[in-house]
């Protein structure tokens, strides 16, 4: 049985995106194309968008959340830039480009209601049968976890930016 | 204050050495060199093997674990290979190489007692200043818990290969 599976990567720890940023690399070695669409600002730091230029051949990163604020003056902006995402996103599941499609913090759109869950599910079961499909964030839903093939929850037990010491380069961005 | 991390992702849930794996890549980012040693077989696979060698340049893999097999006709052996591993653990926790050293599944070392706890604990708090280290694998010691940095427990709520399904190239391998 081959087909495409679906990633779920959550909790409050550090390691969601990092964790799909390493399956990234892992299938990157295969020359698989990936696309990531990276719905919250900052998600993905410096360094990897630095690093990905190793692999413009492969890599397709897409930075939507470009203000993406959550407070409430932005909240039309903000769905906007949500709803412009989830469209990208919905494209590339059925298109037959990528080997995988990482949807980086796609949860915050849905604890935010920024876009449909019954869309959102839908999609992603009708999605083409070979692609696989990662998805990160904090709080993911229900519904997303009853379709998901694998999830990781990532708990947070110590983290140093709790303890006062400050993000460092190549570490935090 | 700049100070070297120490990292550790344990737990039974996917994402331990992939999260390892995209530290690496964020820090090569900034054209950084990575140490990763590697103790028990296969955990880094083909797909970032070969994608490595992007980063031929940066990234650093020692494969110690070939024939790590915890079977008692082969403890000598797995001792003498996790012997081996840690000396060269040791050797680059201390010199001016690397700006991370990535130890994978260091912690099966230490739940089988093949090294010793105290001179681990002591060689990680003795380390160059600035080094980053991250150390992966399950049941992760409260030794180490207690002098990491940053902690996290990845758990394991659905596994596909649990469901049936096989191993696919650019995902498990």
């Amino acid at each position: 049985m081959k087909k495409g599976l679906n990633f779920v990567y959550t909790g409050n720890g550090k390691g969601k995106t990092t964790a799909a940023l390493g399956q990234a690399f892992r299938a990157m070695g295969y020359n698989y194309k990936i696309c990531v669409i990276q719905f919250i600002k900052g998600s993905w730091k410096y360094g990897e968008l630095f690093a990905k230029e190793r692999f413009a051949d492969l890599l397709d990163i897409h930075v939507m959340g470009k203000g993406f604020t959550f407070k409430s003056e932005n909240l039309k902006e903000d769905q906007d830039i949500a709803r412009k995402g989830w469209e990208l996103a919905k494209k590339n599941l059925v298109s037959d480009t990528y080997f995988m499609v990482i949807l980086d913090e796609l949860t915050y759109l849905l604890t935010h209601q920024f876009i449909d869950m019954i869309e959102v599910v839908e999609c992603l079961q009708h999605r083409r049968q070979d692609l696989h499909v990662v998805i990160t964030g904090r709080d993911a839903p229900d519904e997303i976890i009853e379709i998901a093939d694998l999830v990781t929850v990532m708990q947070a037990v110590k983290h140093p930016l709790k303890q006062g010491i400050k993000a460092q380069k190549g570490i935090e961005f």
